[in-house]
């Protein structure tokens, strides 16, 4: 079976999103810089249908995750953006665009039933009965390979309370934002954290935990 | 003239101390975790005086710091411990014990003048003139050498908000602490940070910044 591994980037103040986040601005003030690094990466730029971009240290770091991931749970406003639409049309599209960048499954946690959508490639399962029953879905169909924790924060945190949460990959921006969402508020020493692997670029720092 | 360089362990979620510190344990609950990467190496055993200890990339760390050091700008509770004893005998000893492990000038910011205090090779200057008149002092004591800045987290940020930092190495420890004190609380993105080096160990990834 495969792992859970949470895979996010962050600020060195802790947030993964900014201040005063809008439907033109989902991340907040700031909240795209934590995501820079990913940019330029070929990786990066192959998942999302392009060419071009660098074969570097990050590149690997996206593709390697590309490769281990089968399927994918993320929660409402990743699915549909910070204040996005969902709430006035329950089904407006995903912000995600006629060809996700994902090629898997992916489950959405949401209170809203909704029929599944698919997207070119991926296919967006909408999970209403919990954590536990989007996890079970993402194993079934991640088969061998991991189930990928998108976010957002609160999505991440209910996995770690609840202790399902195997492996965590953070991406340490160099960069403060000083307000915004808070990756592990809320989180207690009692989930303890093995560090396994450290991959330098000159743009962020990937630091990978083992999680207990 | 060398660097103002902060230097300092942190949690993953942003804590340099947990809750609920007292004199007993002045780093608040699982604080000291912090630290543990530290206690096992050759040079942090030097530093304190005794021998044993590892040789590992955690010790040239600490030992790259110590050589690099001229003089070091502290905050009053890292000088005399948090709810220390203080307020009661302004002229308590510091808990640094009879050799404290700087063997440089050391710079105490604080409300209360004091004379200067001599213990070992170590000389503790009180500064009651804010944190500026700290800097010049630290900088002419340190000559070439870069002045070291200790903490706690309420002089870190002053000094990072007053655009006085000029490098900082985070020891980020592979530990939640839950709460506690916030290193980068009112830090805000108008502090620039340069990835500069990341040094990888089995206990802590030291992460280095240039600091704008």
């Amino acid at each position: 079976m495969g792992k859970l591994s949470l895979d996010i980037s962050m600020s060195l103040d802790g947030f993964v999103a900014g201040p005063d986040p809008s439907l033109d601005d989902p991340l907040g003030r700031g909240g795209d810089d934590l995501h820079q690094w990913a940019y330029g990466a070929a990786s990066w730029q192959e998942s999302h249908g392009r060419s071009g971009g660098q074969a570097n240290a990050d590149s690997d770091v996206i593709a390697e995750r590309v490769e281990s991931a089968g399927a994918t749970i993320m929660g409402r406003r990743m699915f549909s953006g910070g204040e996005g639409p969902w709430e006035e049309d329950p089904n407006a599209d995903a912000w995600w665009g006629e060809e996700p960048p994902f090629g898997h499954p992916v489950f959405v946690l949401t209170h809203h039933e909704r029929e599944p959508l698919e997207k070119g490639a991926t296919t967006f399962t909408f999970v209403t009965d919990g954590i536990e029953s989007a996890l079970d879905q993402a194993r079934d169909a991640a088969g061998d390979k991991d189930v990928a924790l998108g976010g957002g924060a609160d999505v991440a945190q209910q996995y770690l309370r609840a202790g399902l949460v195997d492996e965590m990959q953070i991406h340490l921006a160099p960069v403060f934002l000083g307000g915004g969402v808070r990756l592990f508020e809320g989180v207690g020493p009692d989930v303890r954290l093995e560090l396994t692997r450290v991959i330098e670029s000159p743009a962020v720092t990937h630091v990978r935990y083992g999680v207990g």
